[in-house]
């Protein structure tokens, strides 16, 4: 069950059909997890479009807030304020092998399609730290699983420990995968946010829902460190130029500060976005023509990124399941909403 | 009255002795305010010691949450991590010669000292927009309001419509000067984190109170834009470096967005830090011996961070009056409290 | 003369017609200098547009490569990607009066141009220290001046010791204004852009012109220090977006280090550029068309980057008469050139 | 031969004893080379100290002059200011293998000196792309390989068309690695700061050798394009900040500018420095004595850094052999300093 599944409503703004990343035209996800003995863990890869990711290069920009972390990638986007291949989410320590996989992905891809197989390819794979519930130092993730996911990317994908999210922690309580989106008007026509998250930081103690201090009300005994990480990837269909998307990304933040984040030392805060409009396509002129958004409504989307990352955080919780000795937030929240 | 005051505490660690930046030894804070005809403006000015600031250089650092704001100084600030001057709060216009007064001072306070009188000086100025309450193009801050506030500081300062405070809003109430502190145990020795707002961001149905979210309550027809800008600067006598300052400030976010900050797009979000230790004071040898802070002992100054930035917005709400058409949140706390 | 006066020719690309930022269509360049007394000083305005700054706002960025410095306004522009007044040149200490002149001319240019003056308005005003020739504790730049050099702003301006030049010293020789220009085609049009530099770094040992060594030629006895600053303003009517205009400033540092800059620790080199194309001008739709340059394209702005600073840091020299004791380029070139 | 066997000298500065990085103490740098078939590649990685990478941290930074790269671990050693592996230097796809070896390393190393082995590591690996003389898309460079590189490391190494220099091309000559150091005194005591480089980029007719156009000597017809990429390690023993190490970092590209280097678009110049002074041991204090080098010396090191940065990329062009149909620049270098 999902966050609103339990009355719970997230800010002001109308979410998407799915109230999910998907509900981006041409966004999907797929998940390939690992649950079985010592391992908890997987990867999760957003397809930011149905077209070749490398020869129709999108919008693009990240964000780091905290840099405790092993993203790879993030020099290139901000860069050229492009993408260039999908986004794949893992755990810390597989990070090299997904990078690796997601190469030959593009290299078999573009063979696939017909086009040109580049000499240079730059992926991006972010990731949480698992190992508190799976054996990190061995990197279970290979070529396989990140070719499965990209296979099983859908528009109505799995929330919780699923994919990247099966082995991670959130505020002491099961984190791992959510989403959600929110939708804007504009001359007329309906554009959409959509947001994903890997969520594995914080203390139960300062987590909150909607403002309220929950984690006060389900914790007992001592305070525990917050560690870990957070990993928010965000779409759009509005034509954000690279630096708005970047505006945009660091409204994340606000979203994951009323959950409870302190933002720890240990945390890799990385937020990556882009959009899906203006896309590069080997253009033969030198000037084309694009689409530009106002600035000064940029309100807009800044408050639709702060809700969706709020919400999609407490969708990683309450969709997810108990894994080992770390418990659910859905064992708590029928007591919690009473 | 302070938010202690009507029984909210905002976090868990302990506050300074009189919960305001001056908790942090050398430190203090001065007002000159224009509160007549059609001015409501002022300038505030905190000095970071007690001695030269051009000659006992601090370690210092700034982050640019939103940059939709006219701050001088940071550039240099930024580069050789380090503050010469004190810093000075005021309106958006005022700038310029709030800026050229503080030239002026270190100028002749240089002199004064018996000090070599610099031919390259970089003051610190930050500012709010207070044109909703002030008639802001008329630049009222002049060389004589930067020397009366730098006379007037002192340790117990006053917080609210005074100074730089004295015309901005805040959640659609009056908002100002905002003050809390906080402090951690180190090799048996006890450190001060302090912070000081210029509050003149936010909805008011934005707003939140430890989680609640009294805006909405207090709140009624139409939502009005976010507009506006916060000023944050830290002092503390923890002995961090430039670019743990800088991690510091990175957390002020996180206490605003308790409040109910989105970072709106029209905001001037600007946050300068500085430590009192490990000063510069024109040393002979090449290689001096300093002290530095474990890396992996940073969570206690960042939620010290967060928790004082919360608190001390809510501060300057809460101790101001109201100004022209600009209710007072202290005309809701009795209520809200009950 | 300008150095190409001289038989030297910086570089590949094909100049402008005059050679100068103003081959830029629209941009025009004045000065106001006082040299009396013990003042050796002034300020010189980049107009980047007949029309009116504040509404009709340019895509524009910065990059600081060292910050020793206290330019304003940079903040802002990296934030929103747009200038919204003419950038100002001046002396270190001077800058807080031309911040609050550049104020007022845009609020008197918009009252006379019958448009709404604005109560948020962020000049860009940068800096060279001139110290060496000029009083510069004494501040003697006003309004007068500031508006003075716009009224005399025009396409064919002089360079060499005139206006913010006029007691800036480069190399140590005497540096001043100097400005070149470099044209590209594309789609069957020409585009131009242009650099304007404030020269008033290095050492004259260090000193290159197109790679020969003439400062260790000229110079004699002791090493003196590499300090100074010197500011770099790019315009063009290529339509780059404001990161790419980031990417094309941070090429400013070739020309510098071709000329025999180190990028002296107490340099303020700080680099301020703007397109002419795609200005925002209060548009009615949340989404207007613009045109995009493409990213594969940019070896050429780049280069162009590069030859013009190169060029327009030597005509700041050679175009420079002596100053007290500070000689002239010009002096040596006819012997350096036989 | 070395540049300076031909008489060259670059800069006034003293070198150390081998001129190269590892005059450094403690420094040491090792190769593996894969030229076989289609391949000309490998890795050649630089051991920053003889103790644990992981258990003795040292402070470091990073700057991106052009991100058209594939650096891997920027993130993390930028928000810590510290480095906790060897920097491995690789071609572009073979990233993601090379970084998952340099965690095997790790793991394997602490498990070997009997140190906890983490599970989150931050390998640093730098690329540049030989695809014009090797088969890149095989990434051919494996765990084997750079465990091979790490064991061979040694003070004295080979430069030139060796390791990850293998399948190199600077200037449309054979490229490599290449290594240079300066000296520096203070308080008495002798300091050393050295340069790596992996060079892959530049025009042929941009080359400048001390000055002199060389390239457009040697070159014949039409002009190439720049592209490829420069990977550039600097390494010291002054006790200098994070923030000093950045400082000192952005003047290599005053070193490259001046053999010749536009930063062309399609260029990765990623730059990465460490000091070996004040390592994080795991200290048990809050608070540790530290040592700090006076900001106003910086000059000393900015001078060193891009003196060493030039003549390391002319070693790395004049050791090199000609490979496949690149030729060696050492063909050119008799006839052209006759």
């Amino acid at each position: 069950m999902r966050i609103r599944d339990y009355g719970i409503v997230i800010g002001e703004m109308p979410t998407g059909r799915l109230n999910k990343i998907s509900d981006v035209p041409g966004v999907t996800v797929g998940h390939s997890t690992i649950a079985a003995g010592k391992h908890n863990t997987g990867v999760t890869v957003i397809m930011t479009s149905d077209k070749n990711p490398f020869h129709h290069k999108l919008p693009a920009a990240s964000v780091v807030l905290n840099g405790f972390g092993k993203s790879q990638g993030l020099v290139q986007v901000d860069e050229l304020g492009q993408l260039e291949s999908p986004i794949a989410l893992t755990n810390t320590l597989n990070v090299g092998l997904v990078w690796d996989a997601m190469v030959e992905y593009v290299l078999q891809r573009c063979t696939m399609d017909g086009l040109f197989a580049p000499a240079s390819i730059n992926p991006v794979v972010c990731e949480c730290n698992d190992g508190r519930l799976s054996d990190i130092r061995h990197r279970a993730v290979g070529q396989k699983e990140v070719f499965d996911a990209i296979a099983a990317a859908t528009t109505d994908f799995e929330e919780g420990a699923v994919g990247a999210g099966r082995g991670t922690v959130c505020h002491g309580l099961k984190g791992g995968i959510g989403t959600a989106s929110r939708t804007m008007e504009y001359d007329g026509k309906t554009y959409t946010l959509g947001v994903l998250v890997q969520s594995n930081y914080g203390r139960l103690s300062d987590l909150r829902i909607d403002g309220r201090p929950v984690g006060k009300e389900i914790a007992s005994g001592a305070l525990e460190e917050d560690k870990g990480s957070i990993i928010v990837v965000m779409g759009t269909d509005l034509p954000l130029s690279d630096r708005q998307i970047k505006r945009v990304l660091r409204r994340a933040g606000v979203g994951l500060a009323r959950v409870g984040s302190f933002t720890g030392h240990g945390s890799g805060e990385v937020f990556v976005g882009f959009s899906t409009a203006n896309a590069m396509e080997g253009d033969d002129k030198a000037i084309r023509v694009t689409e530009s958004f106002r600035e000064d409504l940029m309100n807009d989307p800044f408050r639709a990124m702060a809700e969706a990352t709020e919400e999609a955080v407490l969708n990683s919780m309450s969709c997810s399941v108990a894994v080992g000795d770390v418990k659910s937030l859905a064992d708590y929240l029928p007591k919690l909403c009473k």
